[in-house]
C-alpha cells in the first residue's frame, strides 16, 4: 500500500520524535516550519499545532491533497479562517486539555471558600490574620455545558463531596452528573448554584449565554468561573453584575476581549480573578494531543470512523 | 434514675440549643460563661470549647464531680497545664475536624503546582501573563502521621488521581492509602514524596521529627505542608531547606513560634506560605463537635467504651 505523508508541526514533533511515525509503516512523517515550510509532496493529514493562520493556509494551499486537519485545540471557532477554502474532515482534542482545565477549576473553587486570596494577602503583610473561610463540601457546583472537560470537573468535584448539576443539549444524566438539565433549562439550573462554571463550547448558539438575565437569577453569594471562551458570557453584564453585588465572584481564565488589556474594568472589579488563558496549559498537552492524534490516526488509516469530527452545522 | 449535669459553654450550646440535653432524659445542661461561671450542683462531664484554662481549672476545681471532659481540639498537647489536679477520662475531638484541614491540603497542593500566588501577582498587576503550572494528577504525596485527618486528605487526592502513600504506627494500609510505612520508615517515604503533609499529632516522639536528615531527602523540587503542630517540623532547619533549595515549597497553617512574630524570617523564606492555623476552621466545626460529643454521651450513659479516649501515654 502506498506511502502515507502526515505533516506535523516541527515543535510537536520533537516532543515526541517518531511517535505518529510508529502508528504504521505506510506513514511518512514531514514536519511544517514556523512559516508553513515542508518537504511533503502530497500529504494527506495535517496536525495543526501553534502554526499562524497566514502559514497554516499557506500548506493548505499548496497541497490539495490534504483531507483530514486534527486541531490541537478543543474548540474551533477560530479555525474556519485559518482553514481558508479548505474544506474537508476537521477532528479536534476536546476533551484532551480537560485533566489540567478541572484542577483549574477546583483550585478556584478552593481558593474562593477558603478566601485564600485574602490569606495570601496577610501572608505578605506578615500578619498572622485568619478569614471566614467555608468548606467546599456540601456546596452544589453548576456545569454550562457539560461535556469531556465538564465530566473530567464533576469526577473531581463529587470527590470532594460537591453536589454537581449541569446542562448539556440532550439533557441525559452522566455517571458523574445525575442531576442534568437541557440548555432551555438553564434558568431553572443557575437558581441553585454555589458554582456555575462554564464549560460550553462558543458557537453561535452560546455566544452572550449568560447576561443579565442569566447572572440576576443566580445566588448573590455564587461565583461563576469560564474556562470556555470569554464571549459566551457578557462582560458588561459580568461587570455589572459583580459591581452591584448580584454575585460574589467570578474567576475567568478566558475574558471579552483576550487579552484583557492592562486598563480593561474587569481586573479591578470585586471578586473578580482572571488568569491568561492558562488553565489548560500542562507539561503533558502536547503528548496528549499526539497520543489522541495517533488514535485517531490508526482509526483513519482502517477508514473507521474517528473521534471528535468537528460538526459544522453545531460549529464543535 | 438520678439527673446527669452536663457543663456547656455558652457560646457551644447557643450554637446548637438543647441539643445534648435531648441524647437523654436525664440529660440536665449548665452553661458555663467565660469566667467559668455557671449554676451545676454536681455535674459529671464537662465540653471544653473555647474557656481559658483559668476558667476551666476553676469550674473542674469547684466541681470534683466531673469525670469526663471532651476536649473540642484534636490535639491535647495544651490541655495538661489546662486541667490542674483532674485526672479523669479525657476525649478529644480527633478527626471532627478533618473536612476543612483536607481541602486546605488540597488547595495548597493545587496552588503550589499551578502556581497560582503567581498568577494572583499577575492579576493584581493587571498584565495578561501565564506561568508554566504543573498538573497534580499522577504525583506523589506522604502524609506523615497517617490518622483521622490523613484519611480525609487521602480520600480527596485520589479523587485528584494523586498517589497517596503514608507512615503511621502500626504500618497497616488503609482504605485509602495502600503502602503504608511505620515511623522509623520514615527515610525510605521520604524521597519518593512530591508533597509531603505532617498529620501527626505533637507528642514527645514527634517534638522535632523533621529536620536536617528529613529535609534533606527530600526532592528538592517537593514542598511540605504542616496542619499539625509547629513544633513536629524543626523551624531552624526548614528556613536553611528554603532558603538553601533542598526543598521548593512549604506551606504553613501551623508554626513555631506560634503566632509567628511579624519580623520572624518564615514569613519571607523562599516557597514559604502561611496561614494563621485557620485550616480546621469551619461554619460547621461547632456543630460537628457537638454531634460527636453527643454521640459519645450516648455511649458514656450505656457505660459503653467511648471514641478518642486520649491515652496518656501515647500523648493524644
Amino acid at each position: 500500500m502506498a506511502d502515507v505523508e502526515v505533516l506535523i508541526p516541527q515543535d510537536v514533533e520533537q516532543e515526541s520524535p517518531g511517535k505518529v511515525a510508529q502508528v504504521d509503516e505506510r506513514i511518512r512523517v514531514h514536519v511544517v516550519e514556523e512559516d508553513g515550510t515542508n518537504t511533503a509532496t502530497a500529504p494527506r493529514a495535517l496536525l495543526l499545532g501553534g502554526l499562524s493562520g497566514e502559514a497554516t493556509r499557506r500548506v493548505l494551499g499548496e497541497h490539495p491533497s490534504v483531507e483530514w486537519v486534527h486541531s490541537f485545540a478543543a474548540g474551533v471557532e477560530h479555525l474556519p479562517p485559518r482553514l481558508g477554502d479548505y474544506k474537508g474532515l476537521v477532528t479536534n482534542s476536546a476533551g484532551v486539555h480537560g485533566e489540567p482545565i478541572a484542577e483549574w477549576v477546583i483550585m478556584m473553587l478552593l481558593a474562593h471558600s477558603k478566601q485564600l486570596p485574602r490569606l495570601l494577602e496577610h501572608h505578605r503583610s506578615q500578619e498572622w490574620e485568619s478569614e471566614r473561610g467555608e468548606e467546599l463540601g456540601g456546596k452544589t457546583l453548576g456545569i454550562v455545558g457539560a461535556g469531556g472537560i465538564g465530566g473530567a470537573i464533576a469526577r473531581r468535584a463529587r470527590g470532594l463531596d460537591i453536589e454537581v448539576i449541569g446542562t448539556r443539549t440532550s439533557g441525559e444524566p452522566t455517571e458523574h452528573i445525575a442531576t442534568m438539565y437541557t440548555p432551555d433549562q438553564l434558568h431553572e439550573m443557575l437558581p441553585d448554584c454555589d458554582f456555575v462554571v462554564i464549560a460550553t463550547p462558543l458557537t453561535s448558539q452560546t455566544t452572550g449565554l449568560i447576561g443579565e438575565p442569566e447572572l440576576r437569577v443566580m445566588r448573590d453569594s455564587a461565583a461563576i468561573l469560564n474556562i470556555a471562551r470569554g464571549k459566551v458570557i457578557q462582560t458588561d453584564a459580568l461587570l455589572r453584575a459583580l459591581t452591584e453585588g448580584w454575585i460574589a465572584g467570578a474567576y475567568l481564565d478566558v475574558t471579552d476581549p483576550e487579552p484583557l488589556p492592562a486598563d480593561h474594568p474587569l481586573w479591578t472589579a470585586p471578586g473578580a480573578i482572571i488568569t491568561a488563558h492558562t488553565s489548560g496549559h500542562s507539561p503533558r498537552s502536547t503528548g496528549r494531543v499526539i497520543d489522541f492524534f495517533c488514535q485517531n490516526l490508526r482509526l483513519w488509516l482502517d477508514s473507521a470512523p474517528l473521534q471528535n469530527v468537528v460538526d459544522r452545522e453545531r460549529e464543535y
